[in-house]
């Protein structure tokens, strides 16, 4: 193999197919959303063309290449140290022929690419609002984490520039944001079709919201069954289990 | 007991403190979403002054009366017939002090009550938007279940008006509305503040959507613990015991 790591950085496996990420323990590091959200975009349909905005260390694209089948993946990212990362965790997997990585801001894609070219949009947004909650002291994660960079509204009117008529958009959030996510989903025409919250146990409040909308569609919401993490005994869930294969 | 019943109605005890309510088999009768209703709201402060929009048989009020601590209520309805129901079973309940049932449009409270007099605003609304659905063939039940008399955004301004400056505003409502309802609601300067799933079961989607709204409050919502209805065994869960009071 002759992908180099540089400083902090490991590579970790994904116990999915035999594939691998880079990542750098000093800086934002891949969580269970991206793996569920992943999970929840596996009804994407063959041969579709997704882009992943603000992809960081590939880890949609790298996910998704084994949960759809025949797709090819754009995943875009502003900061350079996440692009070099995933440019060499693609090389890694041998999966240049399906997934593309490129540096750039979110709001330039609308000139840089053709609007309505893509089927899928995915994304894993910065969650907190810039003037919200404390702030990691590094400027990568909170680039990552904080509304710095681009904002909610940033992120769907690329997303809804992408994306074709009854295009698909699928994104991750923290609950707390759903009006916001609501509201800004109908203002840009992406219609809000699924929604699942996902509880840590049957006892606590959602931590996560997965949203799958699309474009120009009609009204008709269908709240999910519960994705609940941890059983009353505090093991995963079968549920759980079988997203992370090991059941 | 000098309440008379009328044809096809009948007294059914609401298993709380000997609570009774007055039916008509023919009619629109009371579900689980009201009861489930009531005890989301019962945090509602000792000696608030609540007003419920759409009362039907004045289960809510009934029901309030319990959950909480010397409220003074007020139930508005369109319908004569559910009107007269839910005067003789406020009369039934000896409940006259604290409940108050009128015949009115809630599109003319307006006029009728002062702006900003009420701490809390309580509704069951009707669920399916006008031309939606197969209708019921009784036009009592098609007024109760469909948006004929009033609509969301009718419901939503009255309650605006009625509520009082941080008054609270509760509603039950069909989770494929949540789009509808959180858009309307922050037009309306309701700002959301907890949502509940309710689910028949861990496997099933969402059924019912419990909404707490703050007026004029500032953005900040909690996703509270799903509520299941029934376990694996298809028996009522525990929470569920504890709100019929069978736990």
């Amino acid at each position: 193999m002759d992908i180099q790591l540089k400083e902090n950085e490991r590579i970790d496996n994904l116990e999915l197919n035999n594939l691998k990420i880079i990542q750098n323990e000093k800086e934002f590091c891949f969580g269970i959303d991206s793996v569920l959200l992943a999970d929840f975009a596996k009804d994407i349909k063959e041969n579709s063309r997704i882009i992943d905005l603000g992809t960081g260390t590939g880890i949609l694209p790298i996910l998704l290449s084994e949960k759809t089948i025949n797709t090819q993946i754009m995943g875009i990212e502003i900061q350079e140290q996440m692009v070099d990362m995933a440019i060499r965790s693609v090389k890694l997997n041998n999966l240049e022929k399906r997934i593309k990585i490129i540096k750039e801001d979110l709001k330039n894609i609308n000139i840089l690419f053709n609007k309505g070219s893509y089927d899928v949009v995915i994304t894993n947004p910065p969650y907190k609002e810039n003037n919200t909650g404390l702030k990691n002291k590094n400027l990568g994660v909170i680039i990552a984490k904080h509304e710095v960079e681009c904002n909610l509204e940033d992120i769907i009117v690329a997303s809804k520039n992408m994306l074709k008529d009854k295009g698909s958009f699928y994104m991750v959030h923290r609950p707390e944001r759903i009006v916001d996510i609501c509201e800004l989903l109908r203002k840009h025409k992406l219609e809000p079709k699924i929604i699942r919250f996902v509880y840590p146990n049957k006892e606590k409040k959602a931590k996560l919201v997965l949203i799958k909308a699309i474009k120009n569609a009609r009204k008709f919401l269908k709240i999910e069954k519960p994705l609940i993490i941890y059983n009353e005994n505090g093991e995963y869930t079968d549920e759980i289990l079988k997203i992370y294969n090991k059941k």
